[in-house]
């Protein structure tokens, strides 16, 4: 049996972690094969100076900027049976930098003994199902011979991650801006800002982030444009939170309360949708990013063909203990441990809803 | 017989009136469909603000910056058929604006009544060919309806253009460098490099071109680099030439002739790639820009399946002319009218040299 994962991030690693760890308790399993485009592991951790296209002139997978910290505990992306303590002998900060959590996953992926398994430089151009053969069809190319083949598999498993493919909506008159115009995902330093006026729009994590990198970093003023409701923060001075925008006249930007302001650059922190353009219709999740995306059992098993799965597509913040969950489940799945017509649905949800009340209480507790 | 086109830019335009003027003249035409995935036809000369992805995740086509003008003489980008006269009824300078090109090619398409072929909004994703039903096989996403299909085809003809997917050159410590790091496909407005000193790699036309837009635009100081050999124009002050930088540290770059400077910002003009990821590998081709490229019969036929076409990747300045010319001879290739078999190849790139000779004379005069 031939199993396909795409993409070697944690949800990825975590896949991998999971046969692996099968096979090394004595269970038979697949070939298992894991493509990935970068030259190393890690997924949206691995930083990358470009922006736009690569250096194989495929979209830069990681929406990471140089000076990042996690904007959430490192309590909430933490492997289920790989603690930061462990990996670094020693208690540390809950909001680390990203080159400690990319450390981390390194460390993660090393110790499970996963490398094996990977084809770096391998991005994944088209698949395809065949209900004669029963088999997925699979192009890949080698970025670095230039060299694309096929190959046939029986299971294929997508964890290309949904942080990747910028969400950028038009706004009525933006091709009259002069300024600078980018989306999150290509924002790599803060000090390109210094002394500007700068139009946020979207007031999520991302743009709390990001506002507060600018503040930092000498921008003279921060306006964060909000769809639904303000964040209500004690924001320091010189930022300040206005409805959205409707219009833009060159440097002149108007919002819905009637007011107006200009401004040197527009950042685009609207998010990221899912994009998977090397999927056939019949397999391609189209569903908008949410909590539970249409078409998936278990935000996993597609329905239309359950012979492919999906890692990590929910909209959740604990998506390194999901894909942990996830990939466990799916393996299972694959060795025929269960048969997803005989599952107990309302159980299963139950322990996943139990498996986050935990992570949650932790979380609340960590607050407190 | 079945014939696909993909891109409506100026060689794709071509190639459809090609066909039209042959179904107006009597002769009977195959059902020519051209994908195009902007929203309208021009190609390289849709103008967007947008850069990295377009609104339908697609990697942005246009390598156009806002206040472009034409860097060539107009009469090295006319049509053979339609000259700049005939569209604007009178005589018009030779190096008009952007919009001035833009809207020269959209009159060539309405006056060839091309636009019936074209399926806007459509991205080839994947195109084989299979020996054993003689066919291409096709399949395209229409990013409207977000849905993908696949149909076959006889010939298919290439005309994506080779100006779209920026060649970005790794320089050792580049991941250090602080300020903003972007290839000429990405420059949209000279001002945001105002009061800056600004690093251009290249030498090229873009190089030039932009640089001199920098300057105008209140740039500090402009150096540019050079791999082979400097320009020696009379530039303005505050610009210089110097030899290719070897390293760089932070904000400081290191050239080959032990000299350094310190920048704000790094600005790539060094070209563009082939890259044609919707290709299978024995269609794609692989070699480097340049002016015959390499399995391609007279620049065209691909050698290795003659009924794959492609118009202009030549490295020249004469992208029009010869998208033309390439146009005419492709129609008459589909429609039987000769046989590559046949044909003399000598004779063939005489009337090529001929067709050039001519525009390199007038070239010539426009300067004496």
């Amino acid at each position: 049996m031939q199993v396909a994962i795409c993409g070697a991030g944690p949800s990825g690693l975590s896949q991998l972690h999971a046969f692996e760890s099968a096979r090394q308790n004595g269970y038979s399993i697949p070939n298992i094969v894991c493509f990935e485009k970068q030259t190393d592991f890690g997924g949206q951790w691995n930083y990358s100076w470009r922006t736009g296209l690569d250096d194989y002139s495929e979209p830069v997978h990681s929406s990471m900027y140089q000076n990042l910290w996690s904007n959430l505990p490192k309590e909430c992306s933490e492997f289920v049976d790989y603690s930061f303590d462990e990996h670094f002998g020693q208690p540390f900060t809950s909001f680390p930098p990203r080159t400690i959590l990319s450390d981390y996953i390194q460390g993660y992926a090393e110790r499970n003994n996963v490398r094996q398994y990977i084809r770096f430089n391998t991005v994944v151009r088209w698949i395809s199902y065949s209900d004669e053969k029963q088999k997925f069809h699979v192009v890949v190319k080698d970025l670095l011979k230039d060299e694309t083949r096929s190959e046939e598999f029986d299971y294929v498993i997508i964890a290309t991650g949904r942080f990747s493919t910028p969400n950028v909506p038009y706004f009525d008159g933006i091709e009259t801006f002069p300024g600078r115009i980018l989306h999150s995902h290509d924002f790599r330093f803060a000090q390109h800002f210094h002394g500007q006026d700068v139009l946020i729009i979207g007031n999520g994590l991302s743009a709390e982030d990001i506002a507060l990198q600018l503040y930092k970093y000498g921008a003279k003023s921060i306006i964060l444009s909000y769809r639904t409701k303000p964040k209500g923060f004690k924001w320091p001075d010189g930022v300040k939170e206005v409805p959205l925008l409707v219009r833009i006249d060159k440097e002149s930007i108007h919002f819905r309360d009637g007011s107006s302001h200009t401004v040197n650059a527009i950042i685009f922190c609207t998010g990221y949708v899912h994009h998977f353009p090397f999927l056939d219709d019949n397999l391609r999740l189209k569903s908008p990013t949410s909590l539970y995306p249409a078409d998936l059992y278990k935000a996993t098993v597609w329905v239309h063909q359950p012979r492919l799965l999906y890692l990590g597509m929910q909209r959740l913040a604990f998506s390194f203990n999901i894909g942990n969950v996830q990939a466990w489940y799916v393996r299972d799945l694959i060795l025929g441990k269960f048969n997803i017509h005989n599952i107990n649905i309302f159980c299963c949800c139950l322990i996943h809803i139990d498996y986050f009340n935990d992570k949650i209480n932790k979380f609340k507790k960590f607050f407190q």
